[in-house]
């Protein structure tokens, strides 16, 4: 998700509620950032994450740049200085905007980007009956674009507190409710067929979701369930991290530069029970659950587990094909602020939430993709290369986000993110 | 072509005229060696590239390995010290096989290279008529693969001699015949259709080509030409290398990186008529023929000049399909050894050789592909991450080598190959 | 100054007044950290600082390690996991210790530090009277080991800030009072001469600066004062940056990879009156005062201004033979928390204060230096290669901490302390 | 050793046998050489490293430039293109010219660049009766700088050829003669004295050796014999290089990060005699011998093992005061071509010949040193950061160019010379 900005494609604001769905957005963000301190919300841990404080400054900025600047007369800049600080959208023009030095701001403190939220918010709930339906689409726009970043923020402070020798819980952790070990991947066939895919512009979507097009499928099968813990530490015991044969050459690569055991946030620890490895995750460090679904590995990590149980990772129109008939606001979606993680499926295929699952499809654009023009549309498509697509959402995406045509889309050395496998075989 | 070894998937051999077949090859790699001292053919330039003494051997030992020493009673090696020296198949096991130290080996000479060729010939050529029919196809599969090698030898050793501030010329030039400037690109259309993708069975090809299988076009135009030399000058002349917008995010991040202004090979020269811009090349030196097909551009740069030009890359089965009913063994493709380039075009469509054309599709596995067991088809599959097709052949691809259904592959900011850019558009 | 403890080689502790003096420097810390925000205590700029926080911190884990917890009956670690975080001393034993992560730790908070320092303050002022001579040396080592950390603080939060492009000031800007420039540069002739080196014994001394021995001094000139900004934009504006002649081979690789054209913090701003350059302090960034001495140079730039100006810069010994007569507790140094910065001169002969001086020495061992046993001393000796003398304290040095003999030391290219430079020649 | 030209300070030339001295000197270099392949010649294998035909090259390119140039009238250069090549000097001006691709000139051929060789040898002996005294001073020069050369071409190319897994030899081994195991070290103390230190000015000198002046020494012992390749195996198998105590921080983070586990050149074998490490050296891997001087150390290396023993290093001050009653033309130095190698001394101090010295003193100007102006003289100051002292010459320094005052230097990182260590202490 390194574009966090992908315009709706889609002209029809959603007028009715939006003043509700914009506080409702609003307040979940600042709900997240509720158990942070100031240099919680300030520290960068590393290049591909940035600070809370820059999330929900960034994410004002964009409501108060796209709608109150250019569609609401004599609106003043809360702050001059924060375009420059807040702005992720032109290319670089020096060093301090650089990406990797989003760290550096300790101030404004959080509390004034409290207040900088605050002033937008105020502002714009007050412009709002008068917008024009322009405006009304990039507020709309603007929630969406916010959701993305609330998973983001999500995904980055607990990779921040992992470097955190003493390990932090961001929350209390929720109360664990026993579920049985699922069974069996069950598989699900289908043959040769054309299908449609892609958005079929009915509401909001991002750019690369379109345009609907048809596409051939293959005769295949596909899991019924993603890949659980219990599982991988049996590929992890059977030598799957030590053996080149299943990975592909980066992966391998990467593999033996990076000293890769396991999934991110595993440590073997002595006296745990069952396999001994525990997880960091927002309630801290505690035993895996082997029934709950895997997570935090990268697509080399996806890529040499289904060679090693035999089978692939599905494409992402096999994907879409097998979800486009599931509810995709069902699963294991964030609600509400605490301690979310990838949970035991009580059973029945679920193809949203838990883990993005990894596909086999690179990035790349559908037939007819053309970039937007303007500043809101200026990057849709630059990120079209060597990353692979994700599919279905997480337990860290606001449930209501995600859609089956729905395309998210990492490096394949990146886990930091709820990521997860789903297999697939050619029948 | 990252992988040089990609076995025969038919076991059918090419036995009738094998030998001949044999000897035509390793003649081939002999000449196209021969203007060089046994320096020039010892001395690596970057870790991508391979000497050419390298290339000499390594597709020997493929021979002596595959075939003399698991198919030849009796057979002794030819000095035991050259598998690890030449065997470049296996996960590097210390820093002594490094890929990236291949330059340090002034020994074996290079005419103790060529004695081991000789070795192993003589031994091939006694051995053949009594080969079984499995080892004859392994002798007809490390045909292909040196073929490979050919290609590369050609082009690591161009890039070696780029490094020498003398920019030697490997051959006298060849007689320029003067040829029209190309047209306006002419363009062929195509509707919704599937077509069959893949190489068909009859005769040779590598794992990757196949299975043959169904695939879906969307409506779509594809340029009857690739782009020259003159039309890349005014893509330089506009700012092309100077404008964020026609690139992808990490084309971008390459090009200021690296400072990359021009296709590799090209400088500005004062005094030279028409650009001023020159490009070194096998005959050294010269001025830049803006008839001529562009090439040693990457990927990225292929894509942002699809993007300026208003256009994109076609996909790899737009691409075969509107190649599958040209000759393959047609254009300006290597017959023998000497300053091969890319040649201006005498008119009408041509698909194969001068440039290898990128397309816009990643290099992925097709449907039912499977990795080949044991050591010859060990890797087939293992490249199939971050890498982008290309299609049709080159001047350096030896004649006879290249197929509607090929796949060869390289990393987007590549451009050692001879690579080049052919336009599609969606209708 | 990479190794904050050096242990006391004197013995004899400085008990009459020594609550008194543990209490003013801890609470000059504690003034220091004043004006920050949790979030500026935490943040680390770049690997060679350290944050606030972590000062506080580690100079607290030194009284409670070396007084309390190894000479007070009874007492108990006011955090058992604290010292697994401010340990400095021990070679590192995972990623979580590295140095470089110490702005990862945003838990425990500035608050919780500052208890931290409070429960120690209240033990060892209670244990004080009755701790032994021995423990009684290890609090007096403690001192002064916290005022290394003190100036430390003040230069790691100056380079924190200015990586913010908002550019805070940490405090308000003192009253300047008018200076008139400083006449020409005094030379203080000396002719060959054996004198005495290194510390007497008589008072707190870091082992490095002994043993005392006799040194043989050649026929030299010293400059009475420092170099000014006047005088260093005279350098750069003939071009001193750009002119290999002056500047040792390290140094000239240093400029054109970092891209150098002048000290750390300038920038040059239009409409600036004067030369246009300005400089980032403590008071945020104003126009350089062209009569106060230089600062934030590097040894490479020392050296390569002392060539440019027919000079060169003066060895260890002259300085310290030079400065021997003068007070060192006298000039520019650090008496409260506040804007420090280097001051206009009043005139005269001055050797302390303003800036840490740059000598020709190279970091070596006295004659009959030993590495003192044990955990306090065990690191004393193990930067002696590569680094070069400064000497003479600077505005940010606690007021009483330096000596003539005092040794403090840098690599060549680093600059983001208070560093300057003293001419000399030989005659 | 890293700039190869410290001109003259004596203007005395050695003009009555210069003719001899200079066709001697020539010779050598092509002996070292006669043993090499063009490919052998070109093959560069570090930066550090240069290629044998650059050594033979460039020393050819001082007498063509600074005599030839700029003394005979008339005289034509043997290559306009050579000078861009194989200049040394000048600060580097494009990609083409940096040092660390001078393994990319495979033409000029090593013929060619025998031809060159000839060509300016025959020019300047013709020329010779009829030079200034000014330029015969530089002919004198050139044979100083071509010595140093021919030491780097010896320890450059068993760096080339130790990168080959064939390790080749260079040369067959000389005989063996039996030496018995030397004895304990004999300290040879020293009381506090003033001494006379630097070059006297009688014959040549490079300019870093002087102007000789007055030093104090402290009292000290300093080892009679250097420590031998047994010794070194017991620091090892003491654990020598696992415990940081023992090392410099910085030698220590080397150690680290470079896997540094015994002498450059030493891989442990097992079925070896004794220890069981082998060394390579110029006739191939063979066993260590135990009573010869252990070489191809670092500083950091030199400086642990002086403190794992309870010594330290000598200084260059106490290494010329101890050796200058030596004779700098005996002991183990290079007389011819061939395996040269540190050899078991027979007994009685000795200082000159099998090891560079590793002494504990930076590199830095004496009282008065001034750089020379002009081209020749350029540089001479350049190298005095960061680097240390080497004293006494090597097996692999030509007999008759080392001095006691002969102050060569490396980075303490460095070990491919034959480098060693020498034993002081305090006394």
């Amino acid at each position: 998700m390194p574009s966090p900005v992908r315009p709706d494609r889609a002209t029809a604001p959603e007028t009715s509620h939006l003043a509700e769905r914009f506080a409702a957005v609003r307040d979940l963000t600042l709900a997240l950032a509720a158990p942070l301190s100031d240099a919680d919300a300030t520290v960068q841990s590393m290049a591909d994450a940035s600070p809370t404080k820059w999330h929900m400054a960034h994410t004002t900025w964009f409501f108060e740049t796209f709608v109150l600047r250019d569609h609401v007369a004599g609106y003043a800049l809360h702050d001059e200085r924060f375009p420059f600080l807040f702005n992720s959208y032109y290319e670089a023009e020096g060093r301090r905007h650089a990406r990797d030095r989003r760290g550096m701001v300790t101030r404004p403190s959080l509390d004034e980007v409290r207040a900088y939220r605050a002033h937008v918010d105020a502002a714009l709930l007050d412009a709002l009956p008068t917008l024009s339906e322009d405006a009304q689409a990039l507020v709309a726009l603007g929630c969406h674009h916010e959701e993305q970043h609330q998973e983001l923020l999500v995904t980055d402070i607990l990779h921040m507190f992992s470097e955190n020798p003493l390990e932090p819980a961001m929350w209390p952790a929720a109360r664990k409710i026993p579920v049985a070990m699922p069974g069996p991947i069950g598989w699900i066939e289908r043959g040769s067929e054309i299908v449609e895919i892609g958005h079929d512009g009915e509401g909001f979507s991002f750019d690369c979701e379109g345009p609907r097009h048809a596409a051939l499928l293959s005769p295949h099968a596909i899991a019924d369930r993603t890949v659980t813990n219990g599982e991988w530490a049996v590929f992890i015991a059977d030598g799957g991290y030590r053996d080149a044969r299943h990975w592909l050459a980066d992966g391998w690569a990467w593999v033996k530069a990076e000293g890769i055991v396991a999934p991110l946030y595993w440590e073997e620890r002595d006296g745990e029970s069952g396999s001994g490895w525990t997880r960091f995750g927002l309630d801290g460090r505690r035993a895996i659950d082997p029934a709950a679904p895997v997570t935090h590995v990268s697509f080399f990590e996806a890529d040499a587990y289904a060679s090693w149980a035999g089978a692939r990772l599905p494409t992402e129109f096999e994907w879409e094909a097998a979800a486009a008939s599931h509810d995709a606001s069902g699963g294991n979606q964030m609600d509400v602020a605490g301690p979310v993680e990838p949970r035991p499926s009580p059973g029945g295929p679920a193809f949203f939430g838990d883990v993005w699952e990894w596909t086999g499809s690179a990035y790349r654009p559908y037939p007819k993709f053309a970039k937007v023009d303007g500043a809101v549309g200026e990057y849709n498509g630059k990120f079209m290369s060597s990353q692979f697509i994700l599919r279905g959402g997480s337990c860290a995406t606001p449930r209501g986000h995600v859609r089956a045509s729905y395309r998210n889309f990492f490096y394949p050395h990146q886990r930091w993110q709820f990521t997860g496998v789903r297999l697939a075989k050619d029948i």
